[in-house]
């Protein structure tokens, strides 16, 4: 053999598999096709996060005076220089990719891999050339790509999908995003938040259809005051692209309307990028679009694994790492504790700020649970008054009977650092006591989540 | 009995021992001779973060050139609108204490609270005029000040205390400042980074001298980097004040200095407001400057108990507040669990912020433990990339024998939000494994904390 485990993919899940599986002793290849690091650090979480920071710096200083700052002059976002950062900092991750392999003598290879019988995996480089390589074990972590619908075929130019939206030449006078997840509303936030006029519409009741359904509708109330326009319970049927401005049919609970936009970004969903992995030839059961994994992460192969947003589990970065450490500890044979989906993390970075842990109230109401609510406002926090950042809450839902924390829900500044205290509390089985009697610094957002906590026993302070 | 209880100070220990004795079915007051939330909202924590956060405005104005912004023209800091608007949030903060009295039906007594005799209280208003009121309870709570040094006496003008330099009427051209713990490094922070020339003298060798030395020699060289002056082991032995400039004489260890700067604020710790409260009238005693309480904060007056900065415990808003919580409680015979003192998070709001929660590196290996130690710097950090925020690192003591995680110090943007999880986390006590399989969301500077354990464990994946 030569390599004890071979990973076809370098993104946030084949990369993090390929470091532990080294350091756990073993001799790993990776085979990437394109960036090292996946869609993740090149077209996804990092330089969304770095254009999102770009909008939050113009938003600061066109605002500058409510702090005290002066401005004298015009303050206007520079597109091009703000994609040219972004892309910046991307690059930048990607090659400590780079070295993170170099440093624990991981060997890269480049081209597209697939599954070519059992421990063999057939790697095409970009000139056609195929080569061969042996492996103990198999970790497919090839992950996703934007989703097309039929009635939104992506052009790459005037229908796109988040990969040029992160890397357009122009900024768009007026853009359409279909799709309020996350993808869908940072992007809408960062392109209405530098200037473009912004549609966003989404298919469900909420934007961002994933949250507790107060986020989604204090987000919408956020988005709507700050001039976006939202459509929800309402879909794209087709899109002209024939005139200068793209022509889209949109249903809507009060009709059909057509609206123009330069820019339609489709923002529905991902599909799994399993075509050409030889799955079907080497007998790996795909089910619906993913590939079934038992509880170690092996296919129906012995031998070959299957992480990330290629199997049916939160296709999420953080996710996606878990399960590339889970899979390659349990080749280790080092029985690890299984990755916890019930309390996986879930964030937006809009401003505010959204994040999630557990279930939402409507969840846990659904799942029978007799349920205590704590909500606590940034209004009332002091730390959020003297940021300038009252918008958003943090709402805890305890199990009445046990005093569990069910879920956690926050929108507001910094939420998506504070979620972490939850995942925490949750992971260690926190009652809501124990979150009241853990002494939280002053002043800082994160007092709100004991204040919450206090709320839903009637303790709170501030409110 | 007139009321239940009486609280002497309405500060974030005695205004939240109020709230909550008025939850738990208590008839209240609060003595108040000044401003209702005392100097944590009108003179401290609160105040300070606004100042802080223009300057954080300021310094993204200054720089919006390396996100993408485009600024033609000026940029300034008005120092008269930043204190102007620090002095709204204080008061909007003061306001909503007055609210939350009003709903928790909290009679509020404006004028200098005494002890005056078994289950009393003399209340002297600003006209001089005394008045009795009858409690079952007394709860002293009437905070601390700036301590005056002998050879460092303020006159308010040109040496000053932290309550001057949060409302001088303008900028000094240059600030010596003496003692570098929160309030000096923080004020310190704010005047240099609007501008003001900044010495910051400390007399022990680490600036912020409560945090663990890393952080201490870290934020050093931040500062000394961004321009400041920074001394330490040196201590300011006297000061000139007749000419136009305060001279002052340093001893440093490279011998005696002098330095000219316009105003001299003094940071070098603060003293508790016991004069005047009749404590030694009524056999309060009293130890090294501070009220003896028992584990329910009784004094040793049965039914007069005292709070926050006017005892030997941590001089800190969180702190005070959790005592009142904790205080009413037992009055209300509720048995409530103790303020773990050893749990209690420390933060400084400077840029990069430093926040700490348990013991040092120097104090673990001093009390005898056997230590495993992880660090994650935020320069391997996706998040702190796209940020912009590459300063700083989670640093995780764990104990090597039994795995709890002793303390944990953090510099880098939103670290005093991100100690909050760390304090939760020891409040369970959470293991080093705990924290590594806890999912924190990605990308985040949160992620750091899971990556510094796994750093202490050798399963770190991003150096």
């Amino acid at each position: 053999m030569d390599f004890d485990v071979v990973v076809i993919g370098s993104g946030p899940g084949g990369y993090v598999a390929a470091i532990r599986a080294s350091q756990l002793g073993m001799k790993v290849a990776v085979v990437e096709k394109e960036h090292l690091g996946g869609i993740c650090l090149n077209w996804g979480c990092i330089p969304t996060k770095s254009l999102l920071k770009s909008a939050q710096v113009y938003e600061y200083a066109r605002h500058a005076k409510d702090y005290g700052i002066s401005i004298k002059g015009e303050v206007t976002a520079d597109f091009e220089k703000i994609v040219a950062r972004s892309r910046g900092v991307a690059d930048g991750m990607s090659k400590g990719i780079q070295f993170l392999f170099k440093k624990n003598n991981i060997t890269v290879i480049n081209g597209f891999g697939k599954l070519a019988g059992k421990g063999a995996v057939e790697v095409t480089d970009k000139d056609g050339k195929s080569s061969r390589i042996g492996a103990k074990h198999i970790i497919l972590a090839t992950g996703a790509r934007s989703r097309e619908l039929p009635n939104l075929k992506q052009d790459g130019v005037k229908v796109i999908g988040y990969r040029q939206a992160l890397n357009l030449p122009k900024q768009p006078k007026s853009m359409l995003v279909v799709g309020s997840g996350a993808i869908g509303s940072e992007l809408a936030f960062f392109y209405h938040s530098v200037g473009t006029q912004v549609t966003l519409v989404e298919f469900l009741p909420n934007i961002l259809p994933l949250e507790d359904e107060e986020s989604s509708k204090f987000m919408e109330r956020i988005f709507v005051k700050s001039g976006m326009k939202v459509l929800t319970s309402s879909s794209v049927e087709d899109v002209d692209t024939t005139g200068p401005l793209c022509k889209a049919r949109v249903k809507t609970p009060k009709g059909e309307i057509f609206l123009e936009a330069e820019v339609v970004l489709s923002a529905v969903g991902i599909v799994a990028n399993l075509e050409g992995l030889g799955l079907e030839d080497n007998g790996v059961a795909v089910e619906r679009g993913k590939i079934k994994v038992d509880a170690t992460y092996q296919t129906s192969l012995p031998g070959v694994y299957a992480i990330g947003d290629l199997i049916p589990t939160p296709a999420l970065a953080h996710v996606a790492s878990a399960e590339g450490i889970a899979c390659v500890e349990h080749i280790a044979g080092l029985n690890p504790h299984p990755v916890n989906y019930a309390n996986i993390p879930g964030c937006t970075y809009v401003t505010p700020e959204v994040a999630s842990v557990g279930m939402s109230e409507k969840a846990a109401r659904e799942a029978g649970y007799e349920i205590k609510v704590g909500k606590f406002p940034f209004t009332a926090s002091g730390k959020a008054s003297a940021a300038g950042a009252r918008d958003g809450y943090v709402k805890l839902i305890f199990d009445a009977k046990l005093g569990e924390l069910l879920g956690a829900h926050i929108v507001g500044m910094n939420a998506t650092e504070m979620i972490a205290e939850l995942v925490v509390a949750r992971n260690l089985e926190i009652t809501g006591h124990e979150l009241i009697k853990s002494v939280h610094p002053h002043p800082t957002m994160s007092e709100a989540i004991m204040e919450a906590a206090a709320a839903a026993y009637g303790e709170v302070i501030h409110i």
